[in-house]
C-alpha cells in the first residue's frame, strides 16, 4: 500500500515547495536539485546544484564509523526491520560527529553577519580563534586527527566550489580560521570535511540549520548501502571484542 | 569533529565499492549515480541513472503522511535533536507503507524467475492474481484509494523508463497484474507508485532488497525538508484533535 | 536466541552494580528497587524505594500525548516491529516535554548547592524567579495549562514523600518557586508533575541526570501498553484530520 | 513543560485501564503491578505480580550486549540526546535477540491450544521438536552457547514460579521441549532465559504479544543505567578495533 492511500490525496499533496512533483520535477530535475528545492524553498542555480551535489556525495560513507557499526549491530538483532537499523545509525548524527556541520555553518554565518562593515576576514578569524581559545572551546570544522596538511575531501570540495565561482567569503573565512588556529596552537589544524561543508552550506545559499540535515540525508544512503552489502565487518567478532573487556 | 577522527583513517575508508570517493566520485558522479553504486556495487548506465533518479525523486514527499506527522510531533517534544525527529519518521517506513516497494519488487522478481521458459506474461499474472485471491492476500503495488484510472507518479515513471528503453518484462508484468486484478475484482486497481518503483527496481538492475532502502533514502530528504520548513501543519492542533477523542 | 549467546558470558555479566542478578536481585528485590540500583549505583532505603516507585508510576501514561500518537502512527506503517514503534515514541521525550524533569532536577540542585550557607529558601526562590523573568525564561516544572490550583499527580507525590520523610529542601524549594512565580505573574502557576518529580529525583538521592531516564523508563511501559491495547484512537481518522488541512 | 499541557487534560486521561492513576495506583500499587495492569488490562494476583516482577528484573542487563554497545556508540555521537541513545539500543530488540521471548511465548501457547484434549505434554514436545527439525527451524528459547546444564536465570525463574504455584503446563512444556531437543540433537540444549520468560508470559496470564514488550521495558531500564554509568567500556577503543579491520 502506498501511504497516500490512508487518506484522500488532494492535488496539492503532489506539489513540492510550489513545483508539481510529476510534471516539473520527476525526470526534469535531478535528485540533488529536488533535495535543494525541498531544503531551501527554491531551485538551485547550475553552480549551486553542482557544489551541493558534491557536498552530499562527500558525506555518504567514511569507512567503519560509529554509525555504520550501530546499524550493523541493530540489523543483527532485528534482521527484518531495515528501517530500524538505518534509524539507529542516524541517531548518532548529533552534536559531536556529523552534526558539527551545522555548528560550523552557524559559526561562519554568525561571524560574518556580526562583523562590522569592511572588517578584514583575517581580523575576524583571529578574534574568533582567540575567543574560542580563551573559553577552552574547539572551533567546529577545524582540525583532524589523521590529516595534517589537507583533508582531501575538503580540498576537493573547495576546488569544485572554485570551478563554480562559489568560493566566496565563507570559504575564505574557514580557511583563515584554520590558519589562525594552527598558528596559535603551534600545530597543523586543517579545515576538515565538516568545516568545508559548513562553509559551503552558506555559499550555496542554504540556511545553517540545513547542515545537520545534509549529514542525515547522505548517511542514510551510506547506511542503506552498508546494510545491503553482503560483505563487511563480521559483527559477531566486534561484539566478542567488546564483551571480552570488563564491562564496567 | 569529523567522525573519521575517532580512529585512524586508512586510505581504503575513502573508497566506495571500489571507487575513490575524492578523485572518482565527488564532482564526477551525481548523487543518484553514487547512491546506485553504493546499493548495487557498480555504477549505473546512463539509462539506469536517469530512471533511478526519477524513482528517488518520486518518493520524496507525498503530503501530510504518517511519517511527516510523526517527525513533526517528535520535533515538537525534542526540538534540539533533528536526527531523532527524522529517525522517528523513518521507523514507520515498514511493511505496510513505503516498504511495500520491497514486496512488489520481490513478487515480480519471484514470478519471473519461477515461471517456465516461454510462459506468457498474461498467464503468469492471471495465476498470481488467482493465487492471491484464493488466499485473501492483496498484491503489493496494485490499487489506490484515490487514483482509479492512473496513479500519475506511476504513469510518469513508466514514460521515463520507456524513454530510456528500460520498460522491460517487470513493467509489463506489473501492468498485467493490475489488469488481471481489476477484471477479477470488477473495479479499477491501478499500478500505484510503489508498484511502479517495485518493477523499476528490477529493471534498473538492483536487488529487490533495495526497495525499502530507496524509500528510506527519499523519505529522509522529505522529512528533513518538512522539518526545516517554517510553515506547515500546526502540530498543537493535530494533538488537540487526537486528544479530543476518548483515548481508549 | 538469547543475546548473551553472541559471545562468552563471563560470570561478571550477571552482576548488576555489584549485586548478583540471579541470587541477590531476582525474586528478592522489586523492579523499582533494581531500577534504582542500576541508576544510582546502590540499593535504595525503604523510604527511597517507596517514593521512587510512585514517581515511576506517575509518569507511565497521561492520555493521548504526542508520544502515544507517534507510536500508534509508526505501528500503523510498520506493524511487525514493536521495537520501532516504541523507539519512535521515546524520541519525543526531549527538552520540551518529559525531559523537563531533568531540567527541574538540575535547577533545584543548582540553586541549593550554589546558595550561601544559611540562605532562606524564600530568598533563593525569589531570586531565581526574578532572574528567569528578567531573561524571559520559563522555570521548568512550574505552571500547567489545565491545572490551576493543584496538579493532582504532584500533590499525591508530595504526600507520599511526606509519609516517607522525604519531603526535604528540594520539595520546599520547588513549592516556593511556584508561589513566587504565581505572585510575580499574577496568575496561579502550580508545581506540575515534572516539577514534583524533579524535586524528588534529588530527595531520593539520584543525580539530576537521571531525570530524563525516569521519563524514558515509565514511558516505555506506557507505550508498550498502548500498542498492545486493541482499543484506542483510530489512527486513520487522526491522519485524515491532519491531511484535511493544507499541508504547508 | 508537562506534555499534558499541549491540550486540555480530560479527567479520563489520568485513568489507566479503568483505574484512577492518582488515587488507586500511585503509592498503592507497585511499578510492576501497574505495568502488568497496563499490559494485561487487569491487576495481577499476588502470585502473578511476584513472578512478573522477577521476569522483568531478569531481563534488565546481561553485560556488554549489542544493545548496550549501540546505545553507548550513539551517545558518543549525540551526547545531548539521551532519548536517542536509548531508542537506538531498543531498535535491536527484534526477532533474533530478546524478541525471541515473543516467539517462545507464541509457540507454547500455540502448541497447547492446538493439542487435542488429553494429549500428553511429552508427545506434544516430541512432535514439535521433530517438526522443527524436519524444517531446519530452531526452537525459540531452547539452547545456549554458554550454558550447558542450566541457564541460572531460567532456573531461578522456575523456582520463583513454583513458590507461587505458577509452574503450570507452559513451564512443563518448555522443559520437555528442551529434553526432547537435547535427545534428538545429542547435545545439551537448556531452556534459556527467553524460553523461561516465554513460558511464564503464559503462566501469569499475559497474551504472547506482550513478550517483546517485556524485553523493551526491562532493556530501557538497563540502557538508561548503562548510559548514566560513568565507568564502562571505552567506546573509542571499540571503534578503533572495528576500524582496524578491512571495512568491506
Amino acid at each position: 500500500m502506498d501511504d497516500s492511500t490512508t487518506g484522500p490525496l488532494p492535488a496539492g499533496d503532489l506539489v513540492l515547495r510550489g513545483h508539481a512533483l510529476v510534471d516539473e520535477l520527476m525526470g526534469v530535475r535531478t535528485l540533488s536539485e529536488v533535495t535543494y528545492l525541498h531544503l531551501a524553498g527554491r531551485l538551485p542555480t547550475v553552480a549551486q546544484a553542482a557544489v551541493f551535489d558534491a557536498m552530499l556525495v562527500a558525506l555518504i560513507d567514511h569507512g567503519m564509523t560509529a554509525s555504520v557499526l550501530v546499524s550493523k549491530l541493530t540489523a543483527f538483532g532485528a534482521p527484518n526491520a531495515l528501517q530500524g537499523a538505518v534509524a539507529a545509525g542516524l541517531l548518532g548524527v548529533g552534536d559531536r560527529l556529523v552534526g558539527s556541520i551545522e555548528n560550523a555553518a552557524y559559526l561562519l554565518d554568525d561571524l560574518l553577519s556580526a562583523a562590522p562593515t569592511g572588517a578584514a576576514l583575517e581580523d575576524i578569524a583571529e578574534a574568533a580563534v582567540e575567543a574560542a581559545s580563551a573559553e577552552g572551546r574547539i572551533l567546529p570544522g577545524i582540525g583532524h586527527r589523521f590529516y595534517k596538511s589537507l583533508d582531501p575531501r575538503a580540498g576537493r570540495l573547495f576546488t569544485i566550489a572554485q570551478e563554480n565561482d562559489l568560493d566566496g567569503p565563507y570559504v575564505d573565512l574557514v580557511r583563515m580560521l584554520s590558519e589562525s588556529a594552527s598558528r596559535r596552537h603551534g600545530r597543523p589544524l586543517v579545515v576538515n570535511v565538516t568545516g568545508a561543508i559548513g562553509a559551503l552550506v552558506n555559499e550555496v545559499g542554504l540556511p545553517w540549520q540545513a547542515g545537520r540535515g545534509l549529514g542525515l540525508i547522505s548517511r542514510t544512503v551510506g547506511l542503506v548501502g552498508r546494510l545491503l552489502d553482503p560483505d563487511g565487518v563480521p559483527i559477531a567478532e566486534v561484539l566478542a571484542a567488546a564483551q571480552a573487556r570488563p564491562s564496567r
